[in-house]
Parts: structure tokens; C-alpha cells; sequence
């Protein structure tokens, strides 16, 4: 059987190249179809959906339940385990290969299990158990250093020593769509001697990836370097929204709270990391190397093509503001899931790691407006006199994230938000 | 009916004065009692645990469905809302009345419902959906402060004007008995030029007391003084343990992670609101005057008596280390929860709350060893020729809690852990 990340294979089901899910994705998702119908799990493939509850209740599948896609988050699939994951994997590749009549010729089967993506609704996959934001772009660590405390202050000094993060807020994690109102709480210009409450002025998006955590680890063990990646099931495409006044008040000495509690959106679908594993390579080289128990044997990073566009609420077009890449990140996710056990914490199905925001060397690779915009200094231009230092009411921002293979991709799809005025 | 708060109240079931446990209390919590038996909901009562399902097998709650009560934690109760809290706790009440006949004359059901709590085994309470720790007692956020930054800027800027607070991992919260295992971590002393990796060397504990939010709030909505407050299902006493040496190289800028993520412990029995509702009473004057959205109308505090007991592993008795008292605290549980959800954060049902550290204006009540060592510089005396800064293997350390009746005590037992080595 060829493997499901053959760059030859091809679905019976027709894909544009330009599409983000052909036969070599396969990314989960959670979908309903028709009004009514309880959410359940389905793989993307081109501008369908294929719909595994309807195999599975057809008995196509040797190792998973029904009932397992019959779920409103993948969480029961992910519990299942890596050798599950790989094996259902090959087992839908080879059902939509154009080679293999199996699904292709049983016209009932085939009209029950694809349907198009346009008539779905996409839900939150995952059941985030906790939710965790790190800090990995050396670039991203260092504008905002450099804005905040000057050059020669830029990187605190634990930084180049191990993936500086925080725990988030696992419960205003949304999907993609979702419209995300503006958040109010306390501010306090430097100008100004006290703080008033109200709607935030900086209202501001972060470019990440989000590592999906789909076995568990145990309280009191550490992971090593293979544990951590067997227990990754996927990623998605992450946007850490920040209200950077808000953050500028609260942050000290406890680190950022309400200025990112109010929303955290992903993409609905859930690349896995059997797809992306054709597109890994090493990373920025770490210097100081990394205490042992953060070193990595293998290429520690992908390559993912990353864009950020934004439409002004006023704009009928949106205008692309960074065009950046995975690559770039200092500190991988296998070293930040190793991170996280190291004490001792416990891992749990449903994980969500955000990246940090994902900013690399040039100027056009900056991954959130704060640095665009050089703390609002350099407001970015987005045509037709429209600028923008922070977003504004009415504002849609989508981040779309692909791996180019040789005449296809393994893409994300986008993650979109559109912002509501505070209440 | 007597009303459950009523100080006269008295149960058929025998109640030692000194018992945390009397009719007025009736604390939920979460128990097994035989081998291979499921965990179910029961209330403590004297020296005894009510079993709640099998008082709704014998149908004696219209109100609550026995399923409820077959569950291994509270969120299921919980979930049913306030009025639903309030009444099972007076039918429970009326159950246990002295002056009842119903259970207390029914041989076949009292045998089969009241399980002497020697013979159970207390789970997690709850399912922790979000664990959120705060930084509360002015006193306490002042030493700190004191030791680490002087004097003269003991309390950062932002600390009277808002409860400080950020997320906490969810993963690691387990029940008073639970082995805590040392933590590894990135240590750097200011002396030593590079960090190392290994055991935490300054291991301590926290005395907090832990919210449990028994109720949603809708992501983008804030709540009012009235929600949040009818929010709070109960309260526990809660360890915060924290790793000094881990925090103090990793929390900037983002907070404390691996110091407080490896264990958190709380009491097995969640004693409601309405049981503390006779101690409330004012906390100290907050002085500015807090920002509009966290001003409250009533006594926003409860008197609630603390104590630490600390046994030294190469001793055979606890010395208390600490006697404080919730009431002085700061910052109040309704103003943590409306701060909490005042960006449009969303509550869910089993989010617990950690107060923070509850220090008192006098030496005695100091609520960590940080402060009771003033960061190791006076090493409690234990007695004996034994002295601690920070917990060694093998101690065994225990926080209990009661509010003081006439005649009674409403109180939450106790949660006790003892540290294991690192592995």
C-alpha cells in the first residue's frame, strides 16, 4: 500500500492543486452537515468532507468505533493512541485513492460519507483540556524587547535557556468564525495616574501555531524527546489575540491574565503530524546549547508557509500584513511539551499549545501588529488611506498556513475573526 | 423548618463539639467506600458520610435525579444552579434533624446512607475545569515584596488597584492525601553564572483557600457583583505549592509555570456559601476605592480560622507553624470572579479560584516559609534541634480551617500532603 504522504498519490475525489487538503492531508475536524444533526468527526479531502461515522457505521474501519466519530471533539479518536492514528490514517488515504474502488464504486456509500465543505459548519475540534502559550521566536521576544526595554535589554536572560510560557485560558478558545468582541478592562496610560476601566485601545492579533496534545502524560514523570512527539496528534493554526493595554497594567510580576482571557481562535481543522512530517527541518540553531534535557536528535522544526491578511472594516479587501514561516521559531514544539512535564505537570488529551507568536528576521515577517506598527509608531498602510496601528471595530483578520509540496499542498485552511465593539 | 444555618440545629447523628462536621456544615464531597464501588456525591456529617444516592435511590429529592449523585465529582450537582443548591441543602438538613423521623426512624435506609468515614476513601472533589490563582493578601504580596524588591517598592503599582491574579495548570490539582513529588526544574542562583537542571532546593508551601465556581458566565459578558456571587457553589483550603528557586529564574515576563505546576492540593469537602453565610463579615478597608466594576455592597469576607501544621519527617509530632485567618484578606472571592470575568473571560462549572496566599499583620500568621524564613534567613524552629527554610523530603506538611460557632464549628477539615523525592 503506499503511504499516505506519497507525493504521487491521487484521490478519486477531484482536488485543485491549489487546495489545501488533498490526499497527502487528511486533516480531523468536527463538523455538522444538516440542521439538526449532532456534530462528528470528518477528514478533509479537497472541498469535501468525509464524513468517518458513516464508514465506520459501515464497518470500514477495524480499530475505531463509531461511536468515536460520533463525538463533538476528536478527543476520544486522540485517546486512542498513536498507533491508531497512523493506522486510521492510512486506511482513509486508501479509501479515497484513486486506484482503490472500494469507497470510489459503492455510489451509496459515497453519497453518504462526502459532503461538500459548503454545506458544514465547522466546530471547535478539540476539547481543550488546558491551554498553554509560549514565547519561541527569537525575533518576536526581541522587537518587543527592544520596544519595552531597548536594545541591550531586549532578550531576558532566561530566554536562550528553555521555552519561557504561561498557562491561558482553556475556556474562550473558539473556532475559526467565531466573531470576537473587544474586550474592556483596566488601562493606565504611562501618562495617566490612575486607572480607569474600559473598552481596550490596543487591541491586538498573534501569529502562532497550536500544538494538539492527544495522549497523556503522568504528574511526577518527565518526557523524553520521543515521548513528547508520540503524544503530538497534530496542529493547527493559532491566533493568540492580546489586548496590549490591558497586558501593559496587569502583567507584573504575575504575567499576562485578562489581556488574553477573552478569546484564543483555531482552525478547524487538525493537520496531523504524520502529514507535516515531509516538510520537517532544523530549526534556528540554539546557542547556548540546551541543557540536556531539551536537546533534540532529530530536525526539530517544519516548514510551513504562514500569511496574516486583514481587512479593514471599511475596506471591501483584505491586504496581506505578514508573510512569515514556522521555520524561524527558536524553540520547537517537542522541546516545549518536554518543558512543560519537566516539573512534574501532567499532560492530558485535548492539550492546546500555542506556538508564540511567529515573527521572523525581515521587516514583512512580523507576526502581530505590535511590532508592524512599532508600538504604533509606524501605523500599517493598508491601501486607499486606510491605516492601522491596532485593530479597530469591524476589522476581519485571517491567518492561512500551507506546506508546498511539489504540485500540492498540505495546507491549514485559515483562521478568521471579525471584531465586535466591546459591550 | 428550622433554617440549615440555625446554630440550635441538632442531628440524631452523634456530633463531637469539636467536630468539623455538624448539621449547620453538611460540606459536599466526593467517596468510595468499598473496594471496586464507583465514587459517589455524599456529605460529611460528624464522624459519618452521608450517601446521597442512596437517598435519591429511595427517592428523597424531587429535585435531583440519583444519577447526580452517582458521579465521580460535583460538576453534575453543580451545574444544576443555585436554587437546587439551596434546597437539597435544606432537605439534607431536614433529613439529619434530630427531630426527623424520616431517615433517623428508617433502620434499612440509615444503615445503608450513613457510612462511618473511616471506612471511605475521598476523591477529588471536583473536575477542575480552569484553576486560577490569585495574590490577594496585602500582607503577604507586602513581604514578598519587601525581600525581593525593598521596602520602598514592596507593593507593585497595579496591586491596589485590581486582584492580581494569573492561570494556574488544571492537570495537577489533586485531593488532601496525595503524595507531592519534588520538582525538577532550571536553577539558577545568582551566584552561578549557567542554569542546571535538577531537584527544586527550595520547596514551599502556600495556605490559600480555593473558590469553586459552580455555575457559567457567557465568554463576553462581565458579571455583576449579585452573578458572581451566586456563582460560588463553596470553598476548600487549598496548598499552592511552590517551587522559590524554579519561580525565581522562569517568571519573567511571563509568570510563574513549572514552580506551581506540579502540584496543587485541596480539601476533600467543599463547604458551601450558604454554611459560611452566619461568619461573614467585612475585610479590610480598601483604600483607594476600587474601580466601579469591583465595588461591593456587602461584608465581602468570612471569619475563617487557619492553621499549618508542619512534621518535620524526622520527627514524630507537627508543630504549627501558622495561625492566620481568612478574614484579612484583600481582595474578595466575588471581586477575584467579577475581575476574572470582566474582559468577557468565560466561567465554566468546577473552575477553582485559589485566594492567594493568606498572610496576617502579625509574624505568627504568615502563610508560606518564604515569609515564615524570611527567605531562609530564620529557619522555623520545629522543636527538638530541628529547623526548616524550605520543606525537605519526607515532611509532611497539613493546613486546616474552621469557622468558630457558639458551640459549634463549621469547618473544612483538612488537606495534608507529604513530599516524596524527586525521581
Amino acid at each position: 500500500m503506499p503511504h499516505p504522504n506519497d507525493p504521487k498519490l491521487r484521490s478519486f475525489v477531484p482536488v485543485d492543486p491549489a487546495s489545501h487538503f488533498p490526499i497527502q492531508n487528511l486533516p480531523y475536524g468536527v463538523f455538522s452537515a444538516r440542521d439538526g444533526l449532532a456534530p462528528r468527526v470528518g477528514v478533509a479531502i479537497g472541498d469535501h468532507v468525509l464524513d468517518l461515522w458513516e464508514l465506520a457505521q459501515d464497518c470500514r474501519f477495524d480499530l475505531v468505533e463509531p461511536a468515536v466519530f460520533a463525538a463533538s471533539s476528536l478527543n476520544p479518536f486522540m485517546a486512542l493512541g498513536p498507533q491508531v492514528w497512523s493506522k486510521t490514517r492510512a486506511r482513509i488515504s486508501e479509501l479515497l485513492r484513486a486506484d482503490h474502488p472500494e469507497l470510489r464504486d459503492n455510489d451509496d456509500l459515497r453519497k453518504r460519507a462526502l459532503v461538500p465543505m459548503k454545506d458544514v459548519k465547522l466546530h471547535l475540534p478539540i476539547t481543550v483540556s488546558g491551554y498553554t502559550d509560549f514565547y519561541a521566536s527569537k525575533e518576536h521576544a526581541t522587537n518587543v524587547g527592544v520596544m519595552f526595554r531597548g536594545k541591550d535589554n531586549a532578550l531576558q536572560p532566561n530566554w536562550l535557556h528553555m521555552p519561557i510560557g504561561y498557562n491561558g485560558r482553556a475556556s474562550t478558545v473558539v473556532v475559526s468564525g467565531t466573531r470576537v468582541r473587544r474586550p474592556r478592562g483596566q488601562l493606565k496610560p504611562p501618562n495617566v495616574e490612575l486607572p480607569s476601566f474600559g473598552p481596550c485601545k490596543r487591541l491586538d492579533f498573534e501569529l502562532e501555531m497550536g500544538v494538539v496534545v492527544g495522549q497523556p502524560s503522568k504528574m511526577g514523570e518527565m518526557l523524553t524527546e520521543q515521548q513528547a512527539e508520540a503524544m503530538i496528534f497534530g496542529f493547527v493554526i493559532l491566533n493568540d489575540w492580546s489586548a496590549r493595554d490591558i497586558q501593559q497594567w496587569e502583567y507584573v510580576p504575575l504575567g499576562p491574565f485578562q489581556a488574553k482571557a477573552f478569546a484564543t481562535s483555531i482552525s478547524p481543522w487538525v493537520v496531523t503530524r504524520e502529514a507535516l512530517e515531509p516538510f520537517r527541518l532544523n530549526g534556528p540553531e540554539q546557542a547556548p546549547a540546551p541543557l540536556p534535557y531539551l536537546r533534540q536528535t532529530k530536525p526539530n522544526n517544519y516548514d510551513i508557509e504562514l500569511e496574516v491578511d486583514l481587512r479593514a472594516g471599511e475596506m471591501n479587501e483584505a491586504k496581506i500584513i505578514c508573510q512569515t514561516n514556522f521555520k524561524y521559531m527558536y524553540w520547537s514544539s517537542v522541546q516545549q511539551l518536554v518543558h512543560h512535564a519537566s516539573s512534574g505537570c501532567a499532560m492530558n488529551v485535548g492539550d492546546l499549545l500555542g506556538s508564540g507568536t511567529i515573527s521572523g528576521p525581515e521587516k514583512h515577517q512580523r507576526g502581530s501588529l505590535l511590532e508592524i506598527s512599532w508600538n504604533g509608531t509606524e501605523p500599517a498602510d493598508l491601501g486607499g488611506g486606510v491605516k492601522r496601528s491596532f485593530l479597530e471595530d469591524g476589522d476581519s483578520l485571517q491567518m492561512s498556513g500551507w506546506c508546498q509540496g511539489d504540485g500540492y499542498r498540505v495546507g491549514f485552511g485559515a483562521v478568521e475573526g471579525t471584531i465586535a465593539p466591546a459591550e
